[in-house]
């Protein structure tokens, strides 16, 4: 008989003390229930559409099995120079291109950015709350991560202290990790903030990775504020993009990075020992949503503000409830007054009222006692029905 | 206007130090030129099979495009662990199953594991000539790596010293890395080899990384010698494997890996903060590959056998060719007397002599002077045909 190992078989220290997806474990707990709403993860109810699957499908018919450009494919390379051109005019459509690396999702754009940027023991700061992929990513890259909080306001609007945050970031500051439009908590960067932000991280030498996938899930305007508007080629500034809110992708797994051209040679490098490369048949996909991307977007933004506009104003309506209408994303972040345990809170409205929210110290501790609901919702009446849940559970 | 950063936009010196793939600064060399036989990259030239690209459509076609779980679908897992069961009987199949966790392609199985298992400043250590992601991957997680050369004997035949590569594996290796069999050699690991290692590395601590993605592409037997044969669950032992060579597969970006029970929680993790799992669509394919794997794989490995029989006998039988017919996977790795720049010779080769080669040196400095033929094609008269280039290159 093998004896038992004299060493156990455990992951390293560092990641066994990334905490598992407190989302995750709410869904758990609802897990066998019937006639749970799920409103938990940050993903439309809408099946991708038919001209983009059927993209795919054509490709996997023509036999494109093959491994590809790590890069990826210049065609959709190409597509998405245009695509940024159209948001962002100030560089040609090949000069974007040129600065494009194809991800397997927004997720894996970030991470690859982590580990271009990040050496062991730098010093990062992330703007939380934010999705904790963000904060676990250069963790897993051995640097010290720091998180700087946004404030909510009495009405529930999140704003970001710039004097501040400028304070905390030195010339040892390797990276400035900043979500805008913000999940979970629909803050947007402005501008003016944008500015100062750079400004300063030219100063310090710090990078600045801008995590801008809702940047078309905006309801002031054509597009949130980018940093593409303002850095210039050659600043330390990596945007990350995803097809999957835009595109309603989400589960294709394609994104993308806009990266200064000196770092392209080391992200294929990196998407090498990554993934290697994307599909070919879901990068045609991708192209056929940018060249058709007008059929859809325009169309989820004015449903998402539908559902917003259903979703906020009942939910501000309910006695004890403190929202404000989030300028972009497709959350809204809440709290309840008498609720400050968030986690224990939506374990017990998926148990006992049927309702699926994230807790929001998912997010990190500067959400601690709030509550993200999803209203990316096909049928803006689950929006409504949830709402009377709530009130029920509530005895209103 | 505004002035010229003050900061260059590089990415973190460790990366800029990885080398770009020399077998792609080979294919460089000959884009644009007309009829080059490409036999540079580990792929066969067959497309899919029509049944498995059949499963991802009906999956597009049922809109199946939302987010799975982190793990991979519990259909495809289950497939995975009847699969390794049929391989490898000592645990069941549900035993096997539980500890799956699915990856987007190989390559991304190894890299979770080396951000898995090792910290900054680890001592690695890798068995070279092996392909460059194998090297380059620990690399990026800040470890030190150390490469343990395998040796050719006079007929070509690459040998394993395994005395002293245990004599430089102590209590202070955090990680073996072995690609058995290996890619380029075509060199295997015996049994007795793998329990060799596998005992010192109980009595050191150190894991062990096993790349056994051309298991089936063996020629000795039904499959080559697994470390899945010989380790408990509890082993500090991960095995990394690929639906792109056994089920010609490669665009898919689809593998696995079989951890120790203990580690799925935080490979979880890791694929959520990696890539957050794999397209649906893709996993649909991959588990009619798998249910009807019988149709394929023997069908591949007969056919991959007459490629190399076709192939191997040819060179040698050109004066100033040296190679060894290989055990297992789909290379011919060969000196050319007279040529000891590989990568000078892989070019010449390819503008001279029409003839697409991976240069040796592209796997590691004990590589050098070599030259990697991938014999994976559906029609064996290619192979035949750049043989006769060879040849009336070498004016013989």
């Amino acid at each position: 008989m093998t004896p038992t190992p004299q060493f156990t078989a455990q992951a390293r220290e560092s990641i066994g003390a990334l905490s598992a997806s407190r989302i995750r474990e709410v869904a758990n707990a609802g897990l066998g229930l019937p006639d749970v709403l799920p409103f938990w993860f940050g993903e439309s109810d809408e099946v991708t559409p038919a001209f983009i699957r059927e993209a795919a499908i054509a490709s996997l018919q023509r036999g494109e099995t093959f491994y590809s450009h790590n890069l990826g494919l210049p065609e959709l390379r190409s597509a998405i120079g245009q695509y940024t051109h159209q948001l962002h005019p100030q560089y040609s459509a090949d000069a974007w291109a040129a600065r494009v690396a194809v991800t397997a999702g927004g997720v894996n754009g970030l991470m690859l950015a982590s580990q271009l940027i990040v050496n062991p023991g730098d010093d990062v700061v992330v703007v939380t709350p934010a999705w904790p992929n963000l904060v676990a990513q250069p963790h897993i890259m051995g640097a010290a991560v720091r998180t700087f909080d946004l404030q909510p306001d009495a009405a529930g609007l999140w704003q970001l202290d710039v004097p501040r945050l400028l304070e905390s970031i030195t010339r040892n500051t390797r990276m400035l990790i900043v979500n805008a439009p913000n999940n979970p908590t629909g803050w947007t960067l402005s501008r003016p903030e944008q500015q100062a932000l750079l400004d300063h991280c030219r100063r310090t030498g710090t990078w600045i990775l801008a995590d801008e996938v809702y940047e078309r899930l905006y309801f002031a305007g054509h597009a949130a504020p980018s940093f593409l508007d303002l850095a210039t080629p050659d600043d330390r500034v990596v945007v990350a993009h995803s097809f999957s809110k835009s595109f309603l992708m989400t589960g294709w797994r394609l994104g993308w990075l806009v990266l200064p051209p000196a770092l392209l040679d080391a992200a294929g490098k990196l998407l090498e020992f990554n993934t290697s490369c994307s599909p070919v048949f879901t990068q045609r996909a991708a192209v056929l949503a940018l060249e058709r991307g007008e059929e859809v977007t325009p169309r989820l933004v004015a449903h998402l503000r539908q559902c917003r506009d259903t979703l906020v104003p009942l939910l501000q309506a309910v006695p004890g409830v403190h929202v404000a209408t989030p300028l972009g994303g497709m959350y809204a972040f809440f709290r309840l007054e008498g609720h400050t345990d968030c986690l224990d809170t939506a374990k017990r409205l998926v148990r006992e009222a049927g309702i699926g929210l994230a807790p929001g110290s998912a997010f990190g501790p500067g959400g601690a006692g709030w509550l993200r609901w999803c209203f990316a919702s096909r049928d803006t009446a689950r929006l409504e029905e949830g709402v009377a849940r709530l009130r029920r559970w509530l005895q209103l």
